[in-house]
């Protein structure tokens, strides 16, 4: 079977389980360094003395994540440092260092680099984030593989993870969403919008801008479960649901669709906020009292959307403004066929 | 100016500087979490609570690093986690965590990614290593990039680095080399050579056994200053003497060529071994009395090969067996020109 039939997914099942059963039999490791989490969730964590460190990777490969036709060099540095960036604020974390992994064709303009550099260090500077080493080498096409690490910064060593949604729970979200994919359709397409939308667009395709300090926050403030929306919205409740063996029902009425995809995209606006991906929103659930001091926490936008369930575990049932259910296969948004077939 | 132009080290240099400048101001970093080590060194090294955090990373790139015809799924998995464990053990340090990221054409069978799985837990397995994370993607060509993260063991802190060669100390290595460009030129060339000598070899290219636990007897012996060989013995004592500021005498007589590599490739053994790379040995400088200790507690051959002078950092003079010195363009010798110009 080839890996496309399988899904990547379904391969990353088949993986852990590999590693699952090899786990080396080091006792050392296993009492004095315990892993806390690993394979499954938006990083990986476990204790070291007094702290919880966390570690995550990502990587960006040209012809699949990016094209240099609508993606400049120095906006491809910040963002794939962004991306895992958003996979440490959805552990509620604080990420310290990056090591940077570079594969480019020989041809590659040195220019190019600096210039991807340079909107890596931006982002990195911005965060805090020191980048501490890496790796260069000659490659057929670009791959961007950035790791990073940090750690919980709370003396009770809490963090979010996927696996804590409780039924009974609000499901909760930062920003706007399905502004990413409206911005990469955009690019794609030439579409010609109108300035401010377009620079609102374009920014959350390009230059995201990771929640490292709302997932601290939310920590702080009592949220145990949350994940970042790269997958897309429904994808990733999903991951939620799955991890935590519970239900969800959202209420597509109240997903916070950003204005500026609203305005250009019409009712495609709210397939690109359910299944768009690459929003780097957090995601998360918790008690709506939880939820409320959130709010009143963070400087941006949160939104009730649904609520978690005990109906059927890992399933998410989309209710339309009626309160009816709401088949997405019927209504042929073809977001869904591409990541949820 | 193109990448290939200004070759790797010159690029790394580049964006070093750029690193160095856009460090972060972020007081609690710099003081809960001094840098020990940053870009530079085998591993990227901080300080966490009691214990010295190492990382690094490395990628291996289908067309660039390896080939599908000459190398099995298995091995590469093997290989992959190989070459970042050397790094740890280059540092003196114990490794804990790797996280995984794999890109891979659509069309690669499920069977090749267990198989290459099968081979990096077979490693991590034996090294006490687990794996934590990862993340899988699409290519255009098979990318496997592999974070590992360790920590020094001894409570000194005490840690192998590149930049503690000091003149008058011997230079030092373990095993032999230019066994693995000997492989890589038998399988590449399709050479056919006696059973024994072409199993050493080619597993010498494809499956090396990182000196995890030479390393950690090296620090705990006295060492402080080592690399590993992945570069060349060659240009990995140059990467010492330029950390170091020192310089270095080697005696081409006494480099441990390996016996499979010299009786199959004759005269151009020496060359492989000088500047082939991928041997994943260790190369320490420390003083006579400190060597003989090492000797003893190690299981493999540990030879001395020359001397760290003062005469001119980062200059390594090669001396025949009349002491003479010898010039390795003179020889015709191409792998220099291709690693050294």
């Amino acid at each position: 079977m080839k890996i496309t039939e399988l899904g990547e997914f379904g391969l990353i099942d088949v993986l852990s389980g590999m590693v699952d059963e090899a786990k080396p039999e080091d006792k050392e490791t296993a009492e004095r360094r315990p892993l806390v989490l690993g394979i499954g969730d938006d990083a990986a964590a476990w204790r070291v003395d007094d702290s919880v460190q966390l570690a995550t990777v990502d990587t960006l490969v040209q012809g699949i994540h990016f094209n240099l036709e609508t993606t400049g060099w120095e906006d491809l540095g910040w963002k794939a440092l962004a991306v895992n960036l958003s996979d440490i604020a959805a552990m509620g974390g604080v990420p310290r260092y990056a090591l940077v992994s570079l594969s480019l064709p020989g041809q590659t303009e040195v220019e190019d680099v600096k210039a991807l550099y340079r909107g890596m260090l931006a982002l990195a500077k911005q965060s805090g984030v020191t980048i501490v080493g890496g790796n260069m080498s000659g490659a057929p096409a670009a791959v961007v593989s950035i790791t990073v690490l940090g750690d919980t910064e709370s003396k009770e060593k809490q963090m979010l993870t996927r696996s804590a949604a409780r039924a009974g729970q609000k499901i909760a979200v930062t920003g706007h969403l399905g502004a990413a994919a409206a911005g990469l359709e955009m690019l794609a397409k030439g579409l010609s919008l109108d300035k401010e939308a377009a620079d609102a667009l374009k920014k959350a395709h390009l230059t995201p801008t990771p929640r490292i300090a709302e997932g601290r926050l939310m920590v702080q403030n009592g949220v145990r479960a949350a994940i970042d929306i790269s997958d897309g919205l429904l994808a990733d409740l999903r991951h939620i649901c799955e991890s935590s063996k519970v239900g969800a029902r959202l209420e597509i009425e109240s997903i916070p669709v950003h204005p500026a995809a609203k305005a250009n995209f019409g009712e495609k606006a709210l397939e690109l906020a359910l299944a768009g991906g690459e929003d780097y929103e957090l995601l998360f659930t918790a008690s709506a009292v939880v939820i409320e001091k959130v709010k009143a926490a963070l400087a941006c936008p949160v939104t009730i959307i649904g609520e978690i369930t005990a109906v059927k575990a890992g399933e998410v049932i989309l209710l339309d403004g009626q309160g009816n259910r709401l088949d997405p296969a019927a209504r042929g948004w073809d977001h869904f066929a591409k990541n949820h077939s």
